[in-house]
């Protein structure tokens, strides 16, 4: 292992090993591919394919018909389900078929993305912050970033958003086609799709239907998407060459040995400890009563999913020969750089960036990340108090969030009209306000000023009973309001996000002069050094933009034990309990006998992905659908990290168990004819 | 930092630097105190000393009249006060002040064990294994154990317990008096003996009045006892030379890297992470009505306490050069050691026995360590279970925790009536059983086994209303009867035990063998290198025996600033927010105008202890209490693995405090007789 590893790190800056690599559209390895596997995947392939993938605001998606049709997984869509539920209906719970386009309700904040053209914008950010200081040059680069993407969206209907590559080696402008109002078509219940639940969520073999149907409309109408990608129902081959078009959301294989310290050390374990908890008021919560149990659904399924996968991240962190070879890799970078007298060490820059940031980490994560207010009233209000004030100034002098560009998705998502449980705000905002007062002490200034004569079980209820920030039309109010709106506002929430916004915008300046400067400048020195040291063939690392990816359909080896790459429909009936998470809804008892138990069910590959490639399209060389990747196994986690060839798999959901769910268990004829089944 | 541990790795087995120390009563370094501070602790003041110590099961405590009163922490009893309560009233919360010797109810679980002797057993123990391979000496290791206190005891009428001193280096009996009719006498509110609750937990400056007294009967007569420790109520001077006597529970400070790592990748996170959840459940089970908040008080307060040290420990394993300074004292012996063939590598073979733990630990921790099971009534059900198959062997055979030494104890604590809730059986059995699922995964057997057509929730739901082990009559006649009546039971409790118990004695044989035998036969050798190397004036890791250190009376510098060692009850006042954990009981309100807000509260010192010295007595070189210890500075909690004198302190009661309130407050006129006031 070692010796991969350290292969690996390296390797982040050479021709990738095995199928590794999670590579931009514009720098795919297509000679490699070729070579390799005998596929041509030419230009016209790549840009049907980017044309037909989707970001949806948490994941992937893809269209597959003419008319806005969209494939995503359900776990993409819960959120959705969940505002489009109350405390009587959980949609979550009893999914969703429409029955016609009259029938598709819209998912108030969602919003569907595809990507147009990348920009090249590295020297304009360069010339921008030459010859500043570390603090000037912070501020220099997101000005011009902000200008650049305002002046691209003038004049034009896209959406522009600027991507930084390969920690700071590259800044790009992304253009996308926005698609704002998206609805949706069909969800299976939550039972099947999350069959096996967080015991079974990164595990494989595994007999989750995690899939869902949403579609896109422009101007009221279904949107017109010619770009789209057929389904291959009979799904692939063992072994066969495969490829996944998605937006990976984030891995930080090309971090310094400091960085994934302070990931160890502070990060995952702060997090692990207070979101356990949470879970377990969560979970008690919802043994209260069945709208309880309703409420509580979709935010512990989502933080269920947070804790695996930071569980596994520190076990990856806790292998010590990863941070020793990330050393040796640093040393031989750092030697090859020796000749050149103004590289310095920038690493050495970085661990005594990290170091600062260990006496800012908390009280950046409870003021300024809101991390003691968990609440969406406070979420409002914070959001409603600050854009009032930066709307104010001067495009490039606000805080990035708030830029013009920016506005249009925030009021969407602000004022969207999706329920808000006081109970749950309760609970979390209580949660929350208790972890700040243990984390940050009892005598720190914020709590003292909060808490003296209130605990938090008591500040949380008057917050909560007094807030008007659940109802948009008082949220509308503040916001087309702006300063003289929120000054003469007496709601509590408001008042409390005033309240702390001084010290909250204190910390994250401190933050942004004390860790976030230096740790750029030296990301960007870095990222200079490895491209002139091992030139541009690389990949960088995941943000949550467009990448492909190639593998082939196989399972692995555990423990001595061969794991096949198919599950099928059988053993899905075979593992139910009757309870959940491993209960079979009533619509798929019913038709039991109807159902082929041989359908195959999920697939294992080994394509490079990682969060937020959740719904992405499995493609053939062909570019047809055969899988809708929906999660990795066990081994997949440490993939932010570093990238386990011989381990590391994606899972997906086979084409053919749609098509059996769709035809006999949800009868969704219309969506089957649009996808040209029969 | 790194040189200073360097030291101290080494330095475990050299004259400890600073006051760092847990010395057992027969090799106490008296010269050395007697050179630096001029104190003279000959042979009597330390017999009177080890004579007025005594072990409770949890914690340390003094004997304070010629009748058997005695001192500890009020968090020492707080298992006792939640015995003596039910739904509807919680000595918790109330506290308790007996007005009379027969106003003072029996803690049924509570011993009070006394030291009067120490006996070496090394060589025997050494002649039980020569010539043996690792397994079967470790199996001769602890049959040999088991005759020797079998025969201490036999013809004394002391409790006999074997003690294994620096990892294996020496083996002891220690021979105890032991009371077993322990009664309550005095109890302060939790609100002010806990006063700043978990926030304040491990905090200095701190306002904690942390203190309650018992009295040891005999015959159902109190006590006699006259060696006991009078309490110097004006307290120490600031920089005054003292010493605490008690039972510092466990210490890893000569773990081996191999060891520490393993703490650090699985133990520590693995518990952090389940007690966390349970954390959140119970506390969100307690909002439910106050007869829910008082049953739930005392488990949450000691999860609370557990979660704090983990948290820290874990803090400390991940501070990387602890752990490069182990490698280095580590070479430093092999090397001294290379001249002697037989002598190997013990570490390594240490680090081998580590690997296959990492593989035993989640099946031994959940099915033998009953982590899957977290219910009273399981417990019961496991010792009656194994009690009746025990107790059919040879005393020699038996599990070491059923030899016949063992068996009052352990009938005490099983046939005891004590309360049990079953709406919290349910919450914490319930728990236990997902987490079981979640970290074995549902295809493992004992999951299968159990769960395979039940959920958590319905499982708990049938043994918990099904079994009547919370009856302690029912313990009674399943403990009298034997194995013929635990073969006739159907209580399903009963039933579970059994059905677990083939797997659970299979995983731990393994660990005893796999895991056990090695790391014991390696750690002997490394404990007779160490000895034979550095000499025997060093001191051994806590083991909850009687330990003698000594340091002064002194604050530390926390980031520049300068922390005092005392504090006063003015403060407390001022901190109080009127909730809970900051609330000042009504009693303490009522009388305020009378007491002395200059009375000093706590006190900080050099003193090195860890859990289960709380309730020790802080004693001057007169041997007089000049305050009660029960806590640690933050950077104490570390102390598992090293010494920081320059910001490790103890924290004590003062004894003005414990006047003040027994006069002004609590009225407590006879137990300040007795404590010759006035």
């Amino acid at each position: 292992m070692r010796t991969a590893m350290l292969a690996l790190l390296l390797g982040a800056a050479l021709p990738a090993l095995a199928d590794e690599g999670m590579w931009t559209f514009d720098n795919f390895p297509a000679a490699a591919v070729k070579a390799k596997y005998g596929a041509t995947l030419d230009s016209a392939w790549l840009d049907r394919v980017r044309r037909s993938t989707i970001r949806l605001s948490n994941c992937t998606a893809s269209f597959v018909s003419p008319e806005g049709l969209i494939l995503t997984n359900h776990h993409c869509v819960e959120a959705c389900l969940a505002n489009l539920s109350s405390r009587d209906q959980s949609l979550v719970q009893t999914g969703f078929v429409s029955r016609s386009r009259n029938d598709e309700p819209r998912c108030a904040t969602q919003v569907a993305d595809v990507l147009q053209a990348m920009e090249n914008v590295t020297d304009k950010v360069m010339q921008a912050i030459s010859g500043l200081d570390q603090t000037a040059a912070n501020e220099a680069r997101k000005k011009v970033l902000t200008q650049l993407e305002q002046a691209c969206e003038k004049g034009t209907r896209l959406k522009c958003e600027s991507v930084t590559l390969y920690q700071g080696g590259q800044y790009f402008l992304y253009k996308y086609k926005r698609y704002d109002d998206v609805r949706l078509v069909l969800a299976p219940e939550a039972d099947i799709a999350a069959f096996g639940g967080d015991p079974d969520n990164f595990q494989f073999p595994r007999w989750s239907l995690d899939f869902s149907m949403l579609r896109a409309y422009e101007n009221g109408k279904p949107a017109k998407t010619p770009d789209h990608l057929p389904i291959r129902f009979a799904g692939p081959e063992a072994g066969e060459f495969v490829l996944v078009s998605g937006h990976p959301g984030s891995t930080e294989r090309l971090d310094t040995r400091a960085e994934l310290a302070f990931q160890r050390d502070l990060v995952l374990p702060n997090w692990l400890l207070r979101y356990s908890e949470l879970r377990g008021r969560y979970i008690q919560y919802g043994k209260g009563s069945e709208a309880a149990a309703r409420i509580v659904e979709e935010p512990l399924n989502s933080l269920e999913n947070g804790i695996k996968v930071r569980r596994k991240l520190l076990d990856a962190l806790h292998e010590d020969s990863l941070l020793e070879a990330k050393s040796e890799a640093e040393q031989a970078l750092r030697v090859k750089m020796a000749g050149d007298a103004s590289f310095g060490d920038p690493w050495a820059d970085i661990a005594r960036a990290t170091t600062i940031e260990r006496g800012l980490y908390l009280p950046y994560l409870f003021l300024e990340g809101a991390g003691g207010f968990n609440s969406a009233t406070f979420r409002y209000a914070r959001t409603l108090v600050r854009a009032a004030a930066e709307r104010g100034k001067p495009n490039t002098e606000r805080l990035r969030e708030y830029a013009d560009t920016a506005l249009p998705r925030l009021a969407q998502q602000t004022l969207a009209a999706i329920p808000v449980y006081p109970e749950l705000e309760n609970l979390t905002l209580s949660f929350s306000l208790e972890r700040m007062r243990e984390w940050l002490g009892p005598d720190h200034p914020v709590v003292r000023q909060l808490l003296a004569k209130d605990s938090p079980d008591s500040l949380a209820a008057k917050l909560i009973a007094g807030t008007k920030l659940a109802d948009p039309a008082i949220r509308k109010q503040l916001w087309d309001g702006g300063e003289a709106a929120i000054a003469a506002s007496n709601d509590p929430m408001i008042r409390l996000a005033l309240a702390i916004d001084e010290r909250s915008r204190a910390v994250r300046k401190r933050y942004e002069d004390e860790v976030e400067a230096p740790i750029t400048a030296a990301s960007e020195k870095i990222a200079a050094a490895r491209f002139k040291v091992y030139g541009t063939n690389v990949y960088p690392d995941a943000t949550f933009t467009l990448r492909l990816n190639y593998g082939t359909v196989a399972g692995w080896n555990e423990d001595g034990r061969d794991i096949p790459p198919f599950t099928y429909l059988g053993k899905a009936f075979e593992r139910a309990t009757g309870s959940a998470p491993f209960r079979i809804p009533d619509s798929w008892l019913k038709v039991r006998d109807s159902l082929d138990m041989q359908t195959p069910f999920c697939i294992s590959t080994t394509n490079d992905i990682v969060g937020g490639n959740s719904g992405s399209p499995l493609i053939d060389a062909q570019g047809r659908i055969v899988g809708l990747m929906f999660d990795g196994n066990i081994h997949s986690i440490s993939g932010r990290y570093w990238f386990d060839a011989a381990k590391n798999r994606a899972i997906a959901v086979h084409p053919a168990i749609l098509r059996e769910a769709l035809q006999k268990v949800y009868h969704a004829d219309t969506v089957l004819r649009e996808l040209g089944v029969r």
